[in-house]
């Protein structure tokens, strides 16, 4: 009813708000920056998730964070206190594995990354390398020789978060994508993220290295590509134009909605603010204009008192 | 005298050959693929090299390989037969020390690289924080909280080849390059190389994970940016216009060429063939053309026969 103007909720009557309320069935919800704030809870998220649920909401959180599966998404939420059902979690791991099982996959995965990861695919029977160290003891030129043997059934290589990424994993990733049939899948490019006070390299930029070294294009499954609800829309779990996407940050999920066709809600509890908004609402370009959402709230919980 | 046309001196008549060998005073060759493969010296090199010097060229050679210093680069040359001075050799590291010291620089560098480039620092008096393995043994956030105490002294982060990269380096280099005072230099950005079928990621693919992370654009010393001769020029030891730069690798050693106003001589023996240069002739990107050498040989060796 708003697209892409990023209407403040707040400022709208009554009569307006019930209408938009009652536009979806399916919420999709980022979580760091909307629902919490690494491991504190976002004051009133808890209230204002159980009363939408209330109203008949289906609602589904959503993060292109790979180093937990879903099962310890789950966990997490539940701990909160969000009445979440557990196979109601996307993450960018479960839908990396989701992605690979959907087309039949059979051979193995060299994975850059977490158990987060391997835990999904294993989930779906899927075979994989292993995470963990991977470390050069000698010279490159004894590694080439003799440190590294390929294995010849991979087919597809992962890369995510990975606090090991190192150059042997660089190497790897290397030799196994110069075969031109080998997938190179991305669970996010998410670039970098604050950590009390330090800037911490993320997936998008161990991905960036991956892509330099082996001069491939990767399938980016996470926020804002579509492949991570597509599991979800393909089942006919959800009705996109009935589905709403909620969250802080809106190159990755406002974008998402946009790119789904998803009515969007931003909150200004996380990475973006209304002066953002303004400034691509003014824009020329059209890349710029994807990133303004329908509607504005500053808080999750402002909705709690428009419900 | 055939700027920018890819002259091909043996279909020349010798008056002009002639005419072409008086124009320039200096060479400055690219090592692989110009004099050498490897650990392969390419046939006719040294013989060729040795009858330019007695014509009274004075030689350089010239690499943006930055894990050897020019002591080590010397050796390597020596022992194959070229008679080159030790102090006639360019290579990035040397360069990215010579461009601290000539800015005065008096802190101290974090480096992600090898020997190569730390033993050029010390070599002009630079403080740095040494290179090898930087591994993660325990969990990200115990590493942010203990694991790692920056150091405040950190003025440059220099970023080279380095088989030790890792996440552990990415951080702190993310850290250092947060403060917009500290400067960041890469010795080269070459993506990757190959090596007996394997291809090896290169210090580009390292620093583009960097540059991902920080959000910072890098100063790239080596090759094709003018950088890697800077001291060369400015010390008045060559005149860049009776200056000629030879290199099998167009995007490296032909455009530092042109950067440089150096006359270029392209040869057939590594990275670069005619038939890459007759696409960029016909193309309407001016990018392109500056990729186009003055003058082209099979191979260095042909040299010998003209002179």
């Amino acid at each position: 009813m708003h697209q892409g103007r990023c209407v403040n909720l707040l400022e709208q009557p009554l009569d307006r708000i019930r209408q938009w309320l009652a536009s979806f069935d399916t919420i999709i919800s980022d979580c760091d920056g909307v629902i919490w704030l690494g491991d504190n809870v976002i004051e009133g998220a808890v209230d204002t998730m159980r009363q939408l649920k209330r109203l008949g909401k289906q609602i589904y959180l959503c993060t292109n964070n790979s180093t937990r599966t879903r099962q310890q998404l789950y966990e997490k939420a539940h701990n909160m206190g969000f009445d979440i059902d557990a196979d109601h979690i996307i993450s960018s791991s479960y839908a990396t594995a989701a992605y690979l099982k959907a087309r039949n996959f059979q051979k193995k995965v060299y994975v850059i990354g977490t158990a987060g990861i391997t835990d999904e695919l294993e989930a779906v029977g899927i075979k994989h390398t292993g995470v963990g160290p991977d470390i050069m003891s000698g010279r490159l030129t004894a590694y080439i020789k003799s440190g590294f043997r390929p294995d010849t059934d991979i087919g597809a290589v992962v890369v995510g978060f990975d606090v090991h990424f190192s150059f042997c994993k660089m190497i790897k990733a290397s030799v196994y994508l110069s075969d031109p049939k080998c997938l190179f899948l991305a669970t996010n490019i998410d670039e970098r993220f604050p950590i009390t006070g330090m800037v911490i390299p993320d997936a998008g930029s161990i991905v960036r290295t991956v892509q330099t070294c082996t001069a491939r294009e990767p399938v980016v499954i996470g926020k804002p590509n579509r492949s991570i609800c597509e599991w979800l829309i393909k089942s006919g779990r959800i009705e996109p134009a009935r589905t709403l996407m909620i969250g802080d940050c809106c190159g990755s999920d406002i974008l998402l909605g946009r790119n789904c066709g998803f009515q969007t809600l931003l909150v200004g509890t996380g990475v973006n603010q209304l002066s953002d908004v303004n400034v691509w609402k003014k824009s020329c370009d059209p890349e710029d204009k994807k990133l303004v959402p329908d509607v504005y709230l500053p808080r999750l919980a402002d909705l709690l008192a428009l419900i």
